[in-house]
């Protein structure tokens, strides 16, 4: 069995990877980021669903440049609509690239030679690093920038997810028993979701579209 | 004058990038990088420098994985001597792809359109991401996963020492007036370097060479 990373916001996209990581024969570590975002129920909901998949986990902290993200600057808005073409308020600079990093320093010291990140890139919110020639130049960038990759042993970042649309996703996610009412979409982070973040919208059309019930709505 | 974000450990060859940075017309701002490292030293004198060079500076916490380096592990032994061709046990698994990744998010905050590294390739200690061809890499990536990089004002990573050896970065530095006396190199955190880590043998082959005493040896 090998050894992988899997990066868990507790959202959707990550829990499915999770899910897709233990179906597929790999060793789970999951690693949950605390970077002060603006509501720590993500976080909760994320060590809840590494329990269900009974896999280890770490917490891990780090100082994230927050004056101009909505996702930890309380002081912003959140964005009611999905705009196209447009990246909304919520982009946190260097986000995944920071959680890529963080996965391959765990990675290397725990001989996973695998990081699972749930990107995906049609029914997302336009961050440049879902993108997959993103994933890609990253991946060149672990292959000389670690020891492992000087040892032809690099760590390889693997996109289960990367071209699906979100009801595709969900479709998944019902088939590998993911459990979707631990998961947590809604930027704001209230006992119920809002519904009117685009991450909200983006889920509803998702569950919608894939003909299933919503567990978080009922 | 353009922002410039300055990666700041505390040594020699970040002060001599930071002092770089000032003399090149750029206004810096400094990340000192607290991730649980062996020793604080390093982190009070980065602090010392930064206030000597009247920059503005953050310190930037993270969990580094610390089972396998021991530049963070105090149970490991630290290396006794260069190893040429060998990677030591100091070296700190995603350490500079962290540091940049934490550096492009305060860049984007910061409206810095440059993030000014003092990775160099000639005196060193075999860490594959002190290399130009790992900085290439992680620039593309960086192109293709922010903001800014979509939107053609990508971040530059300035490499100022790169292709310098030991000796030219200390002249340099003399000509610069950095603080030589406030720079810490030994991975042992004591009052004295120890002098018998790759670092600080590095570090005194090169003033040696550069026909400069060593302020700290005084």
């Amino acid at each position: 069995m090998d050894n992988a990373i899997v990066l868990l916001s507790g959202g959707l996209d990550s829990a499915t990877s999770l899910f897709w990581a233990k179906k597929n024969g790999f060793r789970p570590f999951c690693l949950i980021f605390d970077y002060g975002q603006r509501h720590k129920k993500e976080i909760d909901n994320a060590r809840a669903i590494a329990k269900k998949a009974k896999c280890g986990y770490e917490i891990v902290k780090f100082n994230l440049a927050s004056d101009t993200t909505s996702l930890v600057n309380k002081k912003l808005k959140l964005p009611k609509k999905v705009m196209p073409d447009e990246i909304p308020s919520t982009y946190a600079p260097a986000r995944n690239i920071i959680f890529l990093s963080l996965g391959v320093s765990f990675a290397e010291t725990k001989k996973a030679q695998f990081i699972v990140i749930g990107t995906n890139q049609l029914d997302y919110s336009n961050y440049p690093d879902c993108r997959d020639e993103f994933i890609r130049a990253f991946q060149k960038a672990i292959n000389l920038g670690t020891k492992s990759g000087t040892q032809a042993k690099t760590i390889k970042i693997l996109t289960p997810l990367q071209n699906k649309n979100k009801a595709q996703i969900i479709k998944l996610a019902v088939k590998l028993k993911v459990p979707l009412e631990l998961t947590w979409s809604c930027y704001a982070g209230n006992t119920k979701p809002c519904n009117i973040c685009p991450s909200c919208i983006i889920r509803a059309k998702g569950f919608k579209e894939a003909g299933v019930a919503d567990p978080i709505l009922r």
